[in-house]
């Protein structure tokens, strides 16, 4: 029998679904599941997306252009720019999602064996992706004390050898919800110009920043056109996951050429996506207005009832719509399968994503959880007490010093 | 500034796309152009697949399963069970296009160096995704006098080394057409087995096979389960290349669990393609006669208007909806440039896609093109006149030992 290849056995599981045969025999048992385990929101889909593939009248469901629908091209980049992005056309590729992007941009950027940056914990696929990618990831540490905060500029130097080659952050950031200031975006434009690096950035969170604080991209950043590719994808601005539409963004145009052999491989984006992406452009202001209110709400309900628990911790962040939070227990990832497994409040469970598959240095993260505050306040409330009182009953609780000294 | 990558840096243009530039220049200038050059049918999707997209009543887009949705997976078995293939559920995940799984396959099954044997002229994009892979491809050349039959196993034998790994074929062919008997599957199961290989198949024109000629998958061949991967597609089954819904289908658990990963890294494939595709499974058998009596009409005018033209070569495909034809001409790439930028028959001209870019050995091909028989009769008509024009007055005409003869 031939054998996998050694890529195909490192091949991370994603953290966030490696759960779901638990979560299915769970349900398959009559256990109600609250989801906060995947960034999948239950906001529904701009009408005007829904309405434009409804109404499409396509006869032929035929390729488009490798680089996506010129239409679309042309209407994405003036979104960008109401950014105060300078973003043109040609400085587009669309791609099946922003997962897409994500792979094209490392085997663009990086040879086998490169190394890239990345503060963690970050977004887990970004494993998967340097590991297709044959690229070593090198964790800089955010702390959840700071809030996730970006680590001083010196930490990012120690790190830094003949093979880094690349830079990658999210922002406003999965799994964290850390919004960068300009200031640290400033440092890390000044790393990657002195050292010659790629500034890989993945803001597919754009849409959702709090409390009027300001979004600064990437793109905003001057006399780094070479050095940064922006990452994106329409799958949360729109609540539209499965519509698989991102894009690859840069200004340097050898990139930009290379990428298009890499889109060219694969033929073309998909349609009934991209249709909907180009309708979804004419979203009007007041759908983004209600969907940002009943985040804040969503972010202010959870934050608050899970700092209320006993020795839980969470920071309180400024955007996306995750938190990362501590917990007293021993290891995040029997606690989730548990919870699935062992665990019934009246019927129901939590899922919830382990944080240590957010983390790629070993033994980061045991003791948190990320959690996506993606359903209605309702479903949250009833999470949230699943939570409480899982806390209270699971076998691998940490007794804190507080709580030990008032048993004993 | 940062370099691209070297994979990136060695990575082809797509031979079938890179002539769109002149295409979109000569299209500026007012000539219209007959598409030969892409496998994009002009025939319409089926009405049932169209409608069930429109009618989806999709609120949210959201994410479906990685391996692709449930139902529709379980209905996908039951397809290939009616061709007898033993494929059941768990032996496929839904993949973006065809496309994407062979890019899975192939960082599933190879490492970095590994060889894989692929008959050439094989698809173009092979190249491109052993590139992004890391994988050697090792062409084994089949003749156009022969009509690209399967070169003899003892050929396959002389190209076996120990970084050998696999062995791919596209059957029906593209670009050739070329339909393997059961004996060359049974004589590539051999080989497989001998020397412990994959063996890939990409059989995305299974229902374009003509003069009643049978179809045999790798998927019939008993006792190599571990060694056969099967690629496919329905952007050529229901003319629907940008639904972007593929699929990848193995006996073989460890690839399949391995493939899974990589499958779960993208999230999922898209959603609108995946509802299209299951509710095209219903369409009716109707359709499918018409467009094979369609296509065998288009392959009988093609080939009988190819073979009548002066010092043009071109073997009856019995599958597929492609042909190589051999031309009296220097160069395939420079005269499929020439037809483009300088030639004009009646404000018209057409695009074929030159042979070299499906061959991996350098100089070969080099008065071979593809054609892609796409179009209506009237279309492909008007295409050969221009093709036929075209080599009366192409600068770079070959003139034969018969025709030299009859000139002096």
């Amino acid at each position: 029998m031939p054998k996998i290849s050694k890529k195909a056995g490192a091949m991370p599981p994603s953290p966030i679904r490696k759960l779901v045969p638990f979560a299915e025999k769970a349900k398959k048992e009559g256990r109600k599941i609250y989801h906060l385990n995947i960034g999948q929101p239950d906001i529904e889909s701009p009408q005007v997306m829904l309405d434009a593939i409804k109404n499409s009248n396509i006869r032929v469901i035929e390729y488009s252009h490798s680089a996506g629908n010129e239409s679309y091209r042309r209407k994405l980049a003036a979104y960008y720019q109401r950014f105060s992005m300078p973003v043109n056309m040609e400085d587009i590729i669309i791609t099946t999602g922003g997962s897409e992007a994500i792979a094209i941009a490392m085997m663009t950027c990086f040879n086998p064996g490169d190394e890239i940056i990345i503060p963690e914990p970050f977004y887990a696929n970004y494993n998967g992706f340097s590991c297709a990618a044959d690229v070593i990831v090198k964790p800089i540490r955010s702390s959840i004390e700071s809030g996730f905060a970006l680590p001083p500029v010196s930490e990012f130097e120690k790190l830094i050898t003949p093979k880094t080659r690349g830079i990658m952050i999210c922002n406003p950031g999965n799994p964290t919800g850390y919004l960068y200031t300009r200031e640290e975006l400033e440092a890390l434009k000044a790393i990657a110009l002195k050292h010659d690096l790629y500034l890989l950035s993945d803001e597919v969170y754009r849409e959702f920043c709090y409390d009027g604080k300001q979004y600064v991209s990437v793109m905003h950043l001057e006399g780094a056109d070479n050095n940064v590719i922006l990452l994106d994808s329409i799958s949360k601005r729109y609540s539209a996951c499965g519509a698989r539409i991102g894009a690859l963004i840069s200004k340097n145009k050898e990139v930009m050429a290379a990428a298009l052999r890499f889109a060219q491989a694969r033929l073309s984006p998909p349609t009934f996506g991209q249709v909907g992406a180009e309708a979804a452009l004419d979203t009007p202001q007041s759908y983004f207005d209600t969907v940002l209110k009943e985040y804040t709400m969503r972010r202010d309900f959870v934050i608050e009832a899970l700092n209320k628990m006993d020795g839980v911790f969470c920071p309180k962040p400024s955007g996306a719509f995750y938190c990362i939070a501590r917990l007293p227990i021993d290891n995040a990832d029997t606690f989730c399968q548990w919870l699935l497994e062992s665990f019934n409040h009246d019927g129901q469970t939590v899922m919830l994503a382990p944080a240590t598959g957010f983390y790629s240095t070993p033994g980061a993260g045991l003791d948190e959880v990320r959690i996506a505050y993606v359903l209605n306040k309702n479903d949250l409330q009833s999470a949230m007490n699943c939570l409480e009182a899982a806390l209270k009953v699971y076998p691998g609780r940490k007794v804190d010093s507080k709580t030990k000294a008032a048993i004993s």
